[in-house]
């Protein structure tokens, strides 16, 4: 078995285990939830659930929403995430199933969903080392899924007109913007996020929707850290209400 | 004839003559000029040089290139152009050419230049009013170019890794992308314009390369202004040296 540690967010509001040694969630978490907006009566598919972090912030930001379903691979995750759901007395408005998202067709009717969300691996199974631990690997490098199997699912999950939120790694931009285009998704909303003010962007947070037209809004820039060991005030405002 | 204005920039080292009623250029010149780097011995094509603006500003900041050559459909502004080049004695970097850019397959030879710059007309002939004034039009309403005409004519232009660097209005990001794309010129390089730290990006910069390979660098954000009616540190010392 596993050893669990437990974490509290919103001042209590939000209590989450995650495996002490597994994987972890880190900050993109939270900047891709606050990237989010839904509207009341709203069904969301979380495609690549992990611990069900996401999930669960977005039904307590949300409370009005029809329902989240989480999709995750890992048994040890799904196990994970479910307790986290009993922990925060969500059952009515987030379920957690195990399935692989290549599979999901077979599952769930065509364009059903008004929402698809994702923080999906980072890095194609060429680029960098494999972690030795399984559950970090299949977060983390396209193991078992890479965005063009998410985008695919999400264009078949999707309603006309429904919309896809995900993080992606700035660098990366060329491939998924391809990756959306090709499968009639349109970027309309993108938020660029720098460690700092005067780097680089290492993530961008995409907002594209299922027949959209072409015309896209870069909003202002995401600076993680004021100076070093000091959120941004925005970012510090994310762990708080 | 037309009316003349007589600024100075870099303490005097740059001297622009303009039209007064005619097309004058903003602020985007010297963002697009700072953004272009170039190397010894580079040859340069501009394709729609105005008056001459940006490759004067490169000419005065690389003078160990080889040759900037500015094409411009426009007879009154290729004469302004010729008029600034003389009097900033720059001729032997500089040659203004009036031709039309869909007809350049004619006059150069193919793959013969290391850097190709533009400063396209921004808008389609769909969106918003054309100006009355024909020169305004023309700079900036497609109608004697579009993007996708300049794309072709760079495509053809450039040697392999070759640079193409120009500045769009950041909302058509979606447009432009694929047009890159579709002609084998791929982004390496992004800088997001922003008015203030706060608002949405108006601008994008764009540095792709033909024939590179799908990895984006998104560079820190560009701010225009401080606060109202103060420019940014980095755009004040655009105006200098």
């Amino acid at each position: 078995m596993k050893d669990y540690t437990l974490d509290s967010f919103f001042e209590g509001h939000l209590k989450v285990y995650q495996h002490k040694n597994g994987y972890r969630f880190g900050i993109d978490a939270f900047i891709l939830a606050n990237f989010i907006y839904l509207k009341k009566r709203e069904t969301v598919l979380e495609l690549g659930s992990g611990c069900g972090i996401i999930s669960l912030i977005l039904a307590y930001k949300f409370p009005q929403i029809k329902k989240i379903i989480g999709i995750e691979i890992q048994p040890s995750l799904v196990s994970l995430a479910k307790k986290n759901v009993t922990l925060n007395k969500r059952e009515n408005l987030v379920e957690i199933i195990q399935a692989d998202i290549k599979e999901l067709k077979e599952k769930f009717p065509h364009a059903n969903f008004d929402v698809v969300i994702s923080n999906p691996p980072y890095y194609s199974l060429k680029s960098g080392r494999l972690n030795p631990d399984t559950e970090k690997a299949i977060a983390r490098h396209e193991v078992k899924s890479s965005l063009l199997d998410i985008v695919k699912t999400t264009q078949f999950m999707l309603k006309q007109k429904g919309r896809f939120y995900f993080i992606y790694p700035a660098f990366r931009y060329g491939y998924l913007f391809v990756a959306l285009h090709s499968y009639n998704l349109e970027p309309k909303r993108l938020r660029f996020v720098h460690p700092y003010i005067n780097k680089e962007a290492n993530f961008v947070l995409v907002e594209a929707m299922k027949g959209g037209k072409e015309q896209i809004k870069v909003e202002f820039p995401l600076i993680i850290y004021e100076k070093q060991g000091k959120y941004s005030l925005e970012v510090e405002n994310y762990y708080k209400t």
